[in-house]
């Protein structure tokens, strides 16, 4: 025993958690560094710079590795996590031990150059499925997904060794969860989607949504989202909006969470409710529990929860009547050229039109699980080996045939359309489905508890529901995994009956069924 | 004698010195993303993040100086600098060991806390000193100001033990320069510049600038500044404009510089010159031999001569007749109601009047240069200890009464108007007036050189000149100390007397003197 590991055995716990959480949270100050990068490549990077950036991108995560895997701040863990604060501490101190430790384990099971290797690849080939995408070429992509799935396994058998490689990867983005129970959820989900698009197509009488492919002048439509951006509660002063070719939510620091949208000037919803959307994921971060930023406590759950808040705003919310009975005059303010004839009620059945289509990002709120799950399973299949990625834009185009009735009249209209693959988030998308199922689950909850909900949305009013999300959902921070926290949110088990029921009744109306 | 360094000493002085190479680059990578960090605080950080970014930079400059001063580095750097790549090697070569060695005896005498304590606190005195100029308020800045200086003069008796403190600082910008050489300089340019704007004044004939001063839309300008930018070279595929209150140019990458402008609709020259200015920067960023980034042969050889090649696209490309001959038709069908009666040479004078005014980046080209040596003389004096940082605000305002004629209205107006101080520039402010007087001598070469120069610009080409800059001051990198550069370009010693000529003859016949 050196001298330093002696006079630290005799520190107080409370001064060694002080001290493990000093040390996590300088990891997170590089890793917050680490999203600037990323945030940055996405929005103002110039053209030429990509090369550079992924050597920056591999540096900062080589050095977050190092952090979060230095033998001395694993010994101070392992120390705390047999001491008493692990099992009697309050509960988010003998939580942020138990995550900590499961976290430091994985991360030290990555070797330093496959943490690299990773991240410089994924840099290089986001920039290269960009051209891919672009030309519509899946040869220019291949190789390079090739890479990435070679690198995904190789991370999966060394992070969670003995585990599924699926369950390995997935673990990253949905604690706890395992493909099997996912993929028996989806089942039940997918046989009430299919039937419900059926439905939907056949009843011949898809709503009109003509009125939201008007002129929605770019300039205008900046000012429009950002005032509902703020409305429902997403803070500027602590966030920003910009312009990407793929929305996403970023966060950089306790007050610095920054979301993007793209803009079409013919098709209001692309941006409105991409910013809805992203808002969502926005208020989520900026509803964590700032003080333990960087760590457990103030951290995300999953991204399974995360994509419940970011759903849960755009589509029950930004899809209901309630919504569009304060949105409506704010909307024909800012667009009066485009809503003249218009009303809240048009505009809002015209949200509600169901049809087959080949971009997930542009499809309904129905047909967009349907998506979904059809990623969910050609991914674990790449992963677990019965795909190559040789094989998969075949594979992905008789499975979309299936499920949609139709074939991508190109690749990047079929399998090149995502950055997920190329980004290496491998086992990320049926989190947005398992999105829609809690989101559901909670508003149905929020509903039976705030009875005057929907008159308080339809005020513009919407701290209401916000602050039964704050306290149900933002205050665990990472302390509960999803199920549970929805299961304590809810009162009941996570189940996708509320998503197909709130589907069916809303969807089955609009279609005149 | 350890086995790896037994074994390293068999290198041979090749490998040796790409590996010195390689981990100067790995901790330029880091400093890049420091620079990224910087770029971002100024352009898009949400209000209420600064907080964070303060330990986001203070994290990253800890990591930065590590990198710099890690012992395994020297080591091998004390070796390449015993070998024969020293004497004999290529001068790219042993100017680069020279050059690694320099700084890295520099880095190595500043204790990491300093380092730490510096970004943090120039990152907050940054934001204090923004609300202490909107509030017009010394009392709020003043306390932050005595912790930089204390902390500057720290580093000044660390990394430079034994020399005078100010030089020691400036060193950092200007490498080699001392206080009294400069002052020295000064002494005669300012004698001059005085005796010129005390003529300019009494002529009663400054040019009219009204021209310049009507209605020019800001979606215009930015259109045009661009199509400025990239004539003259600027590359926007390794580049960028954004907007920002303080203009600067910074560079994160050997394909990513980024400049940025304010701009004023009632005032053409602050984004037009400004951009001119900034962009003059980045052509100098963009020419340093791109193979070498991260090392002495791609950096800029100092501050100094920097600011000459933004001032001489600023001011003496960019206010010159030629200039005007080219571009006036480009600014007439940009803002055809400001320019509807006015042609290239009324454009042009307006552009030389010259008055004494308050605020730096506002001021001529003229009287710049008083603002300048101003601020040199009252910032040796709170490093060299003869001024306390209480008396700054009333020292600044009996030098510029003596210097200009009229007290500062305002503390906004006067002692708070710049960034520098808070930021921890200081040794900074001399490298602007060191520029004027490099860009003088350097255009009258290139003229000398380049008979049909002045023909080629008023045709709108300007690949002669720039490549004349690249090849006789780009292509040089650090190689190269100000002097020897600028003397070896233009084969004259360095001296003030392009620049008064320069001045004289352009500013009197202005003002019909």
């Amino acid at each position: 025993m050196t001298t330093s590991t002696r006079s630290a055995g005799r520190q107080a716990p409370e001064e060694l958690f002080a001290e493990v959480c000093d040390r996590a949270r300088h990891a997170a100050v590089l890793a917050s560094v680490e999203s600037l990068l990323g945030w940055d490549e996405q929005t103002y990077l110039p053209e030429r710079a990509g090369g550079y950036r992924a050597e920056q991108a591999a540096a900062l995560a080589t050095l977050v590795h190092r952090e979060r895997t230095d033998p001395a701040y694993g010994e101070r863990l392992a120390r705390l996590a047999d001491g008493p604060l692990a099992t009697s501490g309050p509960p988010e101190v003998s939580g942020t031990i138990a995550l900590l430790q499961r976290d430091f384990a994985k991360q030290a099971r990555l070797p330093p150059r496959l943490v690299e290797e990773l991240a410089r690849t994924c840099v290089e080939a986001q920039q290269a499925w960009r051209s891919a995408r672009a030309a519509s070429s899946w040869n220019q992509l291949q190789p390079w997904l090739e890479r990435v799935f070679a690198l995904k396994r190789e991370q999966a058998s060394c992070q969670l060794p003995g585990r599924d490689p699926y369950d390995a990867l997935m673990d990253d983005y949905e604690p706890g969860a395992t493909w099997q129970a996912v993929a028996l959820l989806f089942e039940r989900l997918r046989a009430e989607i299919v039937r419900l698009v059926a439905a939907c197509v056949a009843s011949g009488r898809r709503p009109d949504d003509a009125v939201l492919r008007r002129d929605y002048p770019r300039a205008a439509q900046e000012r429009f989202v950002r005032e509902v951006a703020a409305r429902i509660g997403f803070d500027f002063q602590r966030g920003r909006l910009d312009t990407t070719a793929h929305p996403f939510c970023s966060t950089m620091g306790p007050d610095d969470c920054r979301i993007t949208t793209r803009w079409d000037e013919r098709f209001l919803p692309t941006a409105l409710h991409g910013v809805l959307h992203e808002a969502g994921h926005g208020l989520y971060e900026q509803g964590l529990p700032r003080d333990w930023f960087g760590l457990p406590p103030g951290q995300a759950a999953s991204l399974g929860i995360h994509e419940s808040q970011s759903r849960l705003w755009e589509n029950l919310v930004g899809r209901s009547p309630a919504f569009w009975e304060w949105c409506f005059p704010v909307a024909r303010s800012a667009f009066p050229a485009a809503l003249a004839d218009a009303d809240a009620a048009s505009v809002q059945r015209a949200l509600m039109a169901v049809s087959p289509s080949f971009i997930r990002v542009e499809a309904d709120e129905v047909t967009y699980n349907l998506h979904v799950m059809m990623r969910f399973d050609l991914e674990r299949a790449l992963v677990q080996g019965t795909l190559a990625v040789a094989d998969l834009r075949d594979a992905w185009n008789e499975r979309f045939e299936r499920d949609f009735g139709m074939r991508p009249p190109s690749d990047a209209d079929g399998v090149l359309q995502d950055i997920h693959w190329s980004a290496g988030l491998v086992g990320y998308f049926p989190t947005y489905s398992l999105g829609n199922i809690f989101a559901a689950q909670l508003i149905h909850a929020a509903r039976e508890r705030l009875p005057g909900l929907d008159g308080e949305i339809a005020a513009g009013r919407f701290d209401g529901l916000l602050d039964w999300l704050r306290m149900h959902v933002h205050a665990h921070g990472r302390l509960l995994e999803s199920e549970p926290l929805v299961e304590r949110a809810t009162g009941m088990p996570v189940s996708e009956r509320w998503l197909v029921d709130s589907l069916r009744s809303r969807y089955a109306s609009a279609h005149g069924l």
